[in-house]
């Protein structure tokens, strides 16, 4: 294929595949996008966020346009870790196109979406320079980190600048299996917690003189992972939790370890909110407690979100409106999958989020459909349409 | 004190902890060794072996005599690495006296045992030139390593030479609070596991699209660390397994494991061979398996070994009298604690092992006391007469 028969959304995306924005890093993907929405006219500005114990960050707010409303596009341009890089078969910076699949870390999480949400928008400004409104972008590189310099201080600069939104779409991916099956109205909540048990270190051979933390916080995360949190709300999933790492660190195998660390996230619905989960939790753990176990403490990480939703009404329906022209199906409205800038975006304004498919999303050889980067531009310059038409 | 006043020992042990011979570096203590023992007119080889895979090892073995019995002094001068030397106070390779107490790295394991066994049999040598029997030293770089290229290929090399051991002494720490404590007569066996679980590395918002090895990996290690192996036997306390580590590395609070590891050290008695063992532990496995659970892998490290003991008698009784004799108190024969090379002569020649006080073996601030020393010289020389006496 020669690059002339590329849709320029999957030009874009390769580009963006191919600056290294592992979070926090900011790669060179918001600087290439900047370019792009400079040229089309939008007026830019790079914004940097600090703050204590958090790494810096690099974000980008730019506006077409100074009518109302006010349609905002957000996303994020930094990827999550690529992980073992040797179970790669495609290089996950490269931006290969192999039988009609864009691979990449970021391919479909969610460079691919921002490519198409610019595309879609640079279009549609060519085509209606003088459409009236306004369209804006609101670009994080903390999406996939700690989630401190990112969204949430650009809305709060945005808001003191006097900016004003009236709606916003998200081009996260939403897309379970094929492009049109899904939107997202809502999200569930997250909480992540962090276990340190402290025991004492010894020989093997001496199990008396030591104090193995390990039993203790097996049993701990048994406790945790043990009976399920609820069989799901009217509008959400069941609450989940996973434990995603415990480490130990011990070379030596005639050593018994003096320290163990695991950690666990949860995702949950509306059944929950952040005090009662943490009760629960805390509950769990001190129920597992047993004579002479070691020492567990149990600290919550401060970037943990409640379960929102936005409720469905006239803007939900011009972007079912938009997949549905396009895909040719109506898409289901779901509060599924984990946590998105939106629980921020949703004090400001309503916000649903719609992007490619999602399989592969934070795994290795994650991939986005070359013929979906295209759908899904038609489908943002759909919504752009029935939002901005008669 | 000036160094007139500190026993020959002391100033050997002191001599060999500033050698720094962190497994498996030789460090100039077997140089010095060597030299010692030529002198008192032994004929000293120096044996290296090699392995692909294992560092490679510097060994000694020194005969004086040509006549029966042969008794054999073992031991090792590679020590366990420091840990952070910032928790030392005093410097693990200077061979600080302070308030009668020599520290170091090794000073109780085994570097004060082996140089209180060469200055007692160089003593006794001085003493009776011609005692008629022989005595033999049989130094390893390898205790403290995989155990690979010392004790056991040295052994096999004494054989092909043809040398025939009687009876062994070997130094290792075996007093749990004071001189005079305990004989081992023989060691628990010891089985290190491996078990890698492997699942599917995905978002934790989406857990179904993912499979986290975890759950799977932490009902594996209540399954191994669940009912007693046994209640102990007749010479040997209770079997005990402990999971020395557990390990994911994976930095990312949203990011389902695709991988976990953990690693487990089983001390056993003689109710179990190492394959009766290995079966358990593979059954308890089996039975802790769920349907979906994730792939689990096991693997047995090679340095295994099997419980052994060495039958009071003649020979124990005559160490444990030399031991009565200096301290006042008659030794518990013992078959606690950790592995040694025990296990590997134990098939050449009964063994019995007899060395400091080892509260502090592997630890911070290892020490021994100065006063021990010279009572575990007088010990190991009151051995010698009597093994070789009318």
């Amino acid at each position: 294929m020669s690059d002339a028969a590329i849709h320029p959304a999957v030009l874009l995306a390769q580009d963006l595949i191919r600056c290294p924005s592992v979070t926090p890093a900011e790669g060179g993907a918001l600087t290439l996008l900047a370019s792009h929405l400079a040229a089309a006219g939008f007026s830019v500005e790079r914004v940097a966020f600090s703050a204590p114990g958090t790494p810096d960050v690099d974000n980008l707010y730019a506006r077409y346009g100074t009518g109302a409303p006010l349609l905002v596009f957000a996303g994020h341009t930094d990827v999550v870790p690529t992980g073992d890089i040797a179970r790669w078969r495609h290089d996950p910076f490269a931006g290969e196109i192999v039988d009609g699949r864009l691979y990449g870390r970021g391919a479909c999480d969610m460079k691919g979406g921002v490519a198409a949400m610019v595309t879609a928008a640079t279009d549609f400004i060519a085509a209606h320079p003088s459409f009236g409104g306004s369209i804006a972008f609101l670009l994080t590189g903390d999406e996939e980190g700690p989630a401190v310099n990112g969204t949430v201080k650009l809305l709060e600069w945005a808001k003191a600048r006097g900016e004003q939104f009236s709606h916003c779409i998200l081009g996260e991916p939403t897309n379970p299996a094929s492009l049109g099956d899904m939107i997202k109205i809502g999200r569930r909540g997250s909480l992540t917690g962090r276990l340190t048990v402290t025991g004492r270190q010894g020989h093997v051979g001496y199990p008396h003189l030591a104090l193995n933390p390990l039993p203790t916080l097996l049993r701990a995360l048994e406790a945790l992972t043990g009976p399920a949190l609820d069989d799901g709300t009217a509008h959400f999933d069941p609450s989940n939790l996973e434990v995603t790492t415990v480490d130990v660190g011990n070379p030596a195998t005639n050593l018994i370890p003096g320290e163990a660390k695991a950690v666990f996230n949860v995702r949950f619905n509306d059944r929950w909110t952040l005090d009662s989960l943490k009760a629960e939790i805390e509950g769990r753990l001190a129920r597992a407690r047993r004579e002479g176990d070691a020492e567990v403490s149990l600290t919550f990480d401060y970037s943990n979100a409640v379960a929102f939703l936005t409720n469905p009404g006239p803007f939900v329906d011009i972007v079912s409106a938009a997949v549905e022209a396009v895909t040719g199906r109506r898409p289901a409205l779901s509060t599924t999958g984990g946590t998105s800038d939106a629980r921020f975006i949703q004090a400001c304004c309503p916000v649903v989020e719609f992007g490619p498919v999602g399989g592969t999303m934070h795994q290795v050889d994650e991939f986005v459909a070359v013929d979906d980067l295209a759908s899904l531009t038609a489908i943002y310059r759909g919504a752009l349409e029935r939002y901005f038409g008669p």
